[in-house]
């Protein structure tokens, strides 16, 4: 017979007890605190519409790429995922995660979902594939409650600020009408020009025609410039607070506006050879910069992920479907054009998120460490998980102490676990905090003020909220 | 008066009392499972010819250059060690090392000695200048009996599977005798064409004719190329279940027919200038995989290590000397082309192994994470040890879980230590569960359930046994 | 009402009871042991001197780089720290830390500082905005007492003996002058001729022939190399026992004499391209080695740092003033020519250190496990914490053990802190090995025997004192 379910209290907590205790202690300081969301990708639709999710699949699978990977690798094949547009039913598709639910033992994922299910879904049977038709029955009817929409849970959730990830394009029609609506906390637009700025970026030439003509600017590289600033305002003036940028490579380059118009140029005609292409892409994240110095907009980069590793995966199933890959990563000598630039500007928020973790100790922290516009990134990604949390804070806390950080960052599209997600990273920063407490580190005072400040003040002052 | 070494039960294991005592319930389960163990270099004459070991200089250390390795950094002579085919007295030898086994003090060498000295030869008598003669005695006397010969050890040590690593023109004689007279378990062989398909391996040119004229095929790549399957065909038939590679750079090339032509008559003149012998060496990676594809083979690749470091050591006495070090390693880049084409295939199994640690989090966790293929090789040379293997645990298992794993591999010849070895890793391995449980991560039954998996079922899944 | 600081007598020691106590009775073994700091940055003079500190801010704050940086990353300009020239009041510049001083928490400095006001100045008050004025005072009251000169806390903290780091051209008056006293102990000076080796250091060519008007050289690489060769020499008969080495990149180039001064032919003359300067900067490098092979001065390279990253800040304020940046690091490809060379001489003592941690398990430790002249350089600058210190213990000694470090550096200036960092050391050693003995992998007895070797005999026999 298959015991439930039973979320420990003290999860996540290391194993001695006077670390433990304290851990709780301090845990128990923020653990109902409201939810700071300043990066992710919950689609505005979902507040604006708050019709029911569809079925657990989609909810809790589908569209979670931590999840259909280690399916995949596992041997199920994508489309009997549902992906790349594939007719699988929604109960195919939870039978065959639920029977191989002992993959995900250990995984930041199989946390978050057995958090979701339990704290959220009230599923206490294990999964497995005896339970499949059972568990799903149990979350469908779930699903169809009033408590289980959009913006019921947000509320739930106790999330005051929610940041939306969104294409330059966009015209924020959802954001403007949740703050007409006024019935929603406060759910913000952030600006994402990645395909706009990469001349590899599948379809960046008309893309760019199309910016330049809904801003009704000339195709110079100045008025290039100029549409990209006024679509920032735009954003800015519908609520946002930064500008996320993913690139592979975080290099940036210094070039004067005729050396700037000549790349472009060639850029556009589709003339640029690789090492032009690339080239551009690093002058234009150190244009960013410039834009954030002028108009105030958080600049947070993610770096260091070759995207769509397998292009026989890419090409039938599209992007985001599991097999971007971390490479190593230089900040060091890549940011130095723009922090020569820009790094002693206070006003510059620059936030370094990393999924080389070699980088935290050698490069962020020390950055973060001098210039005041650089902050140290949260784990992310692959890193975003205790074990990777609690190397984290070892690797840069001596160096940079707490008050570099960015506060954690849930950067999730997967709804239910965002309270799992920052409870989590509460949970590691006590017990971190216990750890440095109790070995004589810090006093228990300072512990519980640096506790207090990650999961709130830290995040609404480096994101200007 | 020296106290003797007494072999602590809870060795290896946390010291909270708590996981302490989960991690030895872990552990009790698996600590007499049979091993298995599908990489190693202990040479097949051992087992065919059932000779006692010579003494316990070469047993114990002349050919284990982990011992040789840091005798030599303390100021010992590699003559002084009987290596090079020097004539050194065993008992020299012997003397020379009991006199500097504090250098081994936390190493993963010296812990393995210990074992092997307690737990397979009875000798408690601590080693120091003192106890040279005495312990070398006690040693020989050992393997005087007839419990200590190859055969009655592997018996004793509960080895269910045993892959030998050979040539490709070996002729396996050894592994048919053994087969054909059914006495001794499962003794594979394991096809390892490195001096074959490396331009800058000592002998190369010459050992490529010897292959094509052993298998009559014509000295074109075609020809080449058929040579190696058919060599890969007989070791098949002769038990074989996978081709190691070890390579400095794990670079793979794409090539079509005409351009590997060309490349390999370069190569074969004497043509073939640097790029085009790394990118022999990176197509044949390739290759390689396309016939495991084709053939079935399990491909292991060893990469990120320089063979030889000191020219002088190597012309004075020869390859596996202890100065293979390793270096930066990028599987992510450099196994793309051939992941590209083959890395969908779920009858690929392709392990992954590294000395690089940093690539377990950032690369392998992530690709094996993804791809059906590929499989996180065991911790392996320096970094098969219990802070390691910890470290490990921690960078993978947060992305990839635990099923993605090889199993332990023990890649050793030095035989005494191999029961050592798979103890260490499954202490290794109960130590990081029982920490998982008590940290309310995975639940005690899926816990076992996975420390049952890994010492058995899992690497006979990943090596097709 | 503010409680006073009480340092925690188990301060760094792990939460488990029985390890806690291990390691305790390991670290009180040497918690009293002199202090032997063969690398440091003291200037002579204080000794010479012997002058009372000037006041708190000049003595804590405005040289310690690891402070300024943090301040100057939350906001602080470094010239209200009093850098550059700037003329800032003392008072100023203490309440701007006071008030910051939760910047510090859990940062290695943090730690420093809150050991040298209660452990040296009896400062027991919390450091805040509101008490910055007192213990501002308090501070200045105790510097004026003569116990806190520099000659009485060189005696009270039992420094055995301390080097410092001196230019080449020094005429080690300072030191002449203390030896012929006799009241102070042994204070040594170190070669360390870095600006002399760097054809891109500011003012290299005046430098080279400054050096070689000092020496009567002749211009030529012979004559500059015979000056190089001279001032060691000097440097020895004043009681120097090491060289050390500040590159970015650890490259070494191995040429013959008539390629040795075409190259330094071109860099005198200004003719040398980028590569023709790294050429230079390598060779130069490998020439060291020859040097310390031939006068058997100790080499020590400290490798891996951007100088001056924030040129803004470097032209203001000049060097060392918080925006050196490790970066990414090769040793093994990068010493490969000098170890080829010299590398099995075992007279010659090479400790290398590194601030990318990634080549503590990954290159150092596998260099000394094999090559007699490699010495594992102990964590430094940004690893020179308490937590690094625990991941460095981790990364090397499986594959090295303990034999091959080079005992403790404290690398500092900031003298009142160097009875905390050599604690910080011992306590953090005692920890490991207390860990070790727990788990069953070293004796009590052993681990005893290494940490009375780590602290005293081990630095005294690699830098041969």
């Amino acid at each position: 017979m298959p015991q439930p379910l039973r979320r420990d209290r003290d999860r996540l907590f290391p194993a001695d007890p006077s670390t433990r205790s304290l851990a709780r202690t301090l845990y128990e300081r923020v653990a109902d605190a409201p939810i700071i969301s300043p990066h992710g990708h919950v689609p505005v639709e979902w507040l604006v519409d708050d019709r029911a999710f569809a079925d657990p699949a989609s909810l809790l699978i589908t569209h979670d790429h931590y999840v259909t990977r280690l399916l995949h690798a596992s041997g199920v094949a994508l489309d009997e995922l549902g992906l790349g547009g594939s007719a699988a039913d929604p109960r195919d598709i939870w039978r065959r995660f639920a029977e191989r639910w002992p993959l995900f033992a250990g995984t930041a994922s199989g946390y978050w979902i057995a958090e979701s299910l339990e704290n959220v879904l009230d599923v206490t049977v294990p999964l497995s594939a005896a339970t499949a038709a059972e568990t799903y029955d149990l979350i469908a009817a779930q699903l169809a409650t009033s408590a289980l929409r959009p913006r019921a849970l947000f509320e739930r959730f106790g999330i005051e600020v929610l940041a939306t990830t969104d294409d330059p394009l966009d015209d924020l029609a959802g954001h403007a009408a949740l703050a007409a609506e006024g019935k929603v906390g406060r759910v913000l637009p952030t600006f994402r020009p990645d395909r706009y700025l990469d001349p590899d970026a599948v379809g960046f030439a008309p893309r760019v025609r199309q910016l330049l003509s809904a801003t009704e600017n000339q195709s110079t590289f100045a008025g290039y410039l100029a549409a990209l600033e006024q679509r920032r305002r735009y954003f800015i003036d519908h609520g946002a607070v930064s500008a996320d940028h993913g690139v592979e490579i975080p290099e940036t380059l210094d070039l004067d506006a005729a050396a700037g118009e000549a790349l472009f140029a060639r850029v556009i005609a589709g003339d640029a050879d690789a090492a032009d292409r690339q080239a551009f892409r690093a002058h234009m994240l150190l244009q960013m910069a410039r834009m954030s110095v002028e108009d105030g907009l958080v600049m947070t980069v993610h770096a260091g992920v070759v995207r769509n590793h397998s292009s026989t995966t890419f090409r039938r199933f599209g992007a985001d479907t599991g097999h971007d890959i971390p490479r190593r990563t230089d900040f060091v000598g890549g940011l130095r054009p723009l922090l020569e630039r820009f790094g002693l500007d206070r006003d510059l928020h620059l936030v370094l998120f990393a999924v080389d973790e070699t980088v935290y100790s050698r490069e962020i922290a020390p950055l973060a460490g001098f210039y005041p516009s650089v902050y140290i990134g949260a784990p992310w990604w692959f890193l975003d998980a205790p074990d990777a949390m609690a190397r984290f804070r070892s690797a840069v806390t001596e160096t940079a102490g707490f008050s570099r950080g960015s506060g954690f960052i849930d950067d999730t599209r997967a709804f239910l676990s965002i309270p799992a997600r920052h409870d989590t990273s509460r949970r590691a920063d006590a017990a971190f905090l216990a750890r440095l407490v109790i070995e004589g580190r810090v006093d228990e005072e300072t512990a519980s003020a640096v506790i207090d400040d990650i999961v709130g003040p830290q995040p609404k002052r480096v994101f200007k909220l």
